[in-house]
């Protein structure tokens, strides 16, 4: 249903700060995954510069009831950012400015159209990182982050996104301006409302500018991997080390097929058989790593390397970024349908893993599966021949039944990807009905009128 | 007010589950802080001993308008679980049943009237704690603990106690049983209602149910003690050492009274001296030891303890946990009358600290200060004779001015314990009317009938 939005026209907005030209609209009508309508096409895209832009604009949109979509980088995978009910596309890219770093409190205020690697660099000019980025960061900006709870490779050490989130500055869907949370590292002061939008994907407000809190860069960094003849036991290795109490930053699982796909899209030079990368952070980490290899020599590892060197690192973690783009363009007769972060208790890790590989053999579907094994998070990906109606059928099904299996375990259907459009239903299968109808009505408390970013997570 | 509670007789409760004795009022009436009103005590005593209990007493006293007020262990200092407006005191004291200890997956279910102390030895046995207790954790229970978002002094290393709960089972004030949250370590799945009801300080609902996340014990843990001439040394060789990126769990600072103190009171042999206290975690802590010695050297301490032995260990952490206690006894002339806990940016500590300072002497007061100095947070206490008007004046306008430098240097007014009565009129300093309205809003969504400790906070 197109919406009227020539009231645009009227606010105290430049020119060049709207468009109703099809060709920007086009580009705010998609995210990276596969979930956007053909009618999720915004009728227009406005371009804030400010706050108080976002403050006009929500003011007259929700007073003429039409929908905004607040739209970061776009490298959401569930059709997060996707306008699905049309309205106004809110474009963050150019609030991009990084407005104030203070290296001796270890934090930085950003606005959200930031982009993670630029913010990366800026901070290590002081020694300090931001060590909850999600492996998107190179392209994908704060804004996504925060309206995702975004996390990464190094969420074992270090979590996801919203323990790094200290302060934000949130706009209102009736233009409202608040200023939420302390920059203070804990706080016991009132209602929690930055853990509220964190993870709300843009439906309940428009963050317009984030504190985060850094980290001091590690005094020293040892990588290795580890491959095993099954992955049997190398997920069995990954949950002892895990009970071990290995200090790790990361612990990455990979599969044969997905090292296999990983070096037909670059020169990765993995071995076809299942691994696990793991990188040990801090002054002690000689320690860390004997205890660590102690644990995966009980696996029966085929090879265990231990003082992997920068450049074969950053070639290693390079592999692991560019997996979606691998998987992408693998095979030319079949599709990446679906993108799954389905997470589990570290005890039931094993068994989803092996789970997955079972759906894959029942369901004759290629399952590439690997993640950020250390937080119980697997990612695994459906390519499927999207003409094949009996294969689309297999992989919703073959779909439906992974997460089933990781609620069973009393996990969650997403770790770091959010809702969207495209887990709605795994949502409604997630959560009691109580417990949706309570989200409803936090969100009719906060956008009354419904105009942000509608058609996701239980609307 | 008194509110009628005859209608408890008629609910599905065991005679020995409601009590409206008066010696049982009296008991619910006040918690371990000064803010209790004279009006404070409960109209009746309900004991649940289910979730059942608990759904069926809220969605009766919500149908009449009859305030419920959780009490769990009582050990808040800001009147947070305190009965102001009468009605119910809900005790959590039988809800105090370990319900499944999940060693691998390092989680644990338990009820709200748990002792953190109980927990703690119960987990210990398959080498797992618990490291967000508060230092209350010997008597104060687990609810209690999510109400407040309490921590304590390895809150550096660990974080707030709401990173580690996964998963709560929450009564809402008509009754309604809510499961929020996920097993799984980290999600995206919906908004986070956990971390909303957590550090609500039972406003919003009543949780009958934690899981919670356990960490493996350290391998190796060393402390040590460093004695500075000034406090100004000891403040600045906690910033550096947090810049520096030290890994600590636990980086407490105590001024020359506070030591007089706690000597008063037990055997804890400190110098009366500024102080810094330090604690270590993990395979590699030699290493980290010598590069925190390093920071510390620069700073011109009278003495620097590496290897404090476990014995005088716990008689350090004894005196640390004991100091509530003997802030109480150590003047017969003067009461413990504010206890504060503001917390501000690491890089503003010092400044804080030293301001303390000159408002004890400004104002003539007492006011020793210690703290989670490696979080940012600051303890201080202002003892007063409370019978002296100009004093009582004094301390009212001391605390209002050092709780105003916290939050003009970005802080908060409380960094755990919450702001129940006491800390109401900071609040509302500390954010904007809007956010005030917001947290307001969330309130009479989930608390239509405002039954639920009402008069706190916001209220």
């Amino acid at each position: 249903m197109p919406h009227d939005c020539g009231f645009l026209a009227d606010l105290s907005l430049s020119p060049d700060q709207i468009s109703f030209e099809r060709a920007d609209r086009d580009r705010f009508a998609t995210d990276y995954g596969t979930h956007a309508a053909d009618a999720s096409r915004p009728d227009a895209v406005v371009y804030p510069a400010s706050t108080a832009d976002v403050s006009t604009v929500l003011a007259a949109a929700n007073d003429r009831g039409v929908p905004v979509t607040p739209y970061a980088a776009g490298s959401s995978t569930e059709g997060n950012a996707v306008p699905v009910e049309g309205g106004i596309s809110l474009s963050m890219e150019r609030l991009d400015e990084i407005l104030a770093f203070r290296p001796d409190d270890l934090q930085v205020d950003v606005e959200p159209g930031v982009v993670g690697g630029d913010l990366e660099a800026h901070v290590a000019t002081e020694g300090l990182c931001f060590p909850a980025f999600p492996q998107s960061a190179a392209f994908s900006t704060v804004g996504g982050m925060v309206a995702n709870d975004a996390s990464g490779i190094r969420a074992v050490k270090y979590g996801e996104l919203r323990e790094w989130v200290l302060e934000l500055e949130v706009v209102r869907a009736d233009g409202t301006v608040l200023e939420v949370g302390s920059k203070a590292k804990k706080s016991s002061a009132g209602y929690n409302l930055v853990d509220l939008f964190v993870g709300s994907e843009g439906t309940l407000g428009v963050v317009t500018r984030v504190t985060l809190e850094l980290a001091v860069e590690p005094a020293r960094t040892l990588a290795g991997r580890a491959i095993f003849d099954s992955l049997d036991d190398a997920t069995a290795a990954i949950t002892d080390a895990i009970r071990a109490g290995i200090d790790a930053a990361t612990v990455e699982l990979v599969d044969s097929l997905t090292a296999e796909i990983a070096n037909s899209y670059t020169d990765s030079g993995l071995p076809s058989e299942p691994m696990v990368f793991f990188e040990l952070h801090g002054r002690g980490v000689d320690r860390e790593m004997d205890a660590l290899v102690d644990v995966l020599r009980n696996h029966d590892p085929v090879r265990v390397d231990t003082a992997v060197e920068e450049a074969e690192r950053e070639r290693l973690w390079r592999a692991r970024r560019e997996i979606g783009q691998a998987l992408l363009e693998y095979d030319p007769d079949r599709e990446l349908e679906v993108v799954g972060d389905v997470t589990v208790p570290i005890g039931a890790y094993a068994e989803m893993v092996r789970f997955v590989g079972e759906v894959s053999a029942s369901f004759d579907l290629p399952i590439p599966a690997f993640g950020h094994a250390g937080d119980g998070n697997l990612h695994y990906a459906i390519l499927a021949n999207l003409d094949d109606e009996d294969e689309r059928e297999r992989v919703s099904e073959a779909s439906g039944r992974i997460v089933q299996r990781a609620l069973d375990a009393g996990g969650t259907c997403t770790g770091e990807h959010g809702v969207g459009v495209g887990k709605r239903e795994y949502l409604r299968r997630e959560f009691e009905p109580a417990v949706i109808e309570t989200m409803r009505s936090l969100k009719a408390t906060l956008d009354p009128e419904g105009i942000l970013n509608p058609g996701k997570m239980f609307d």
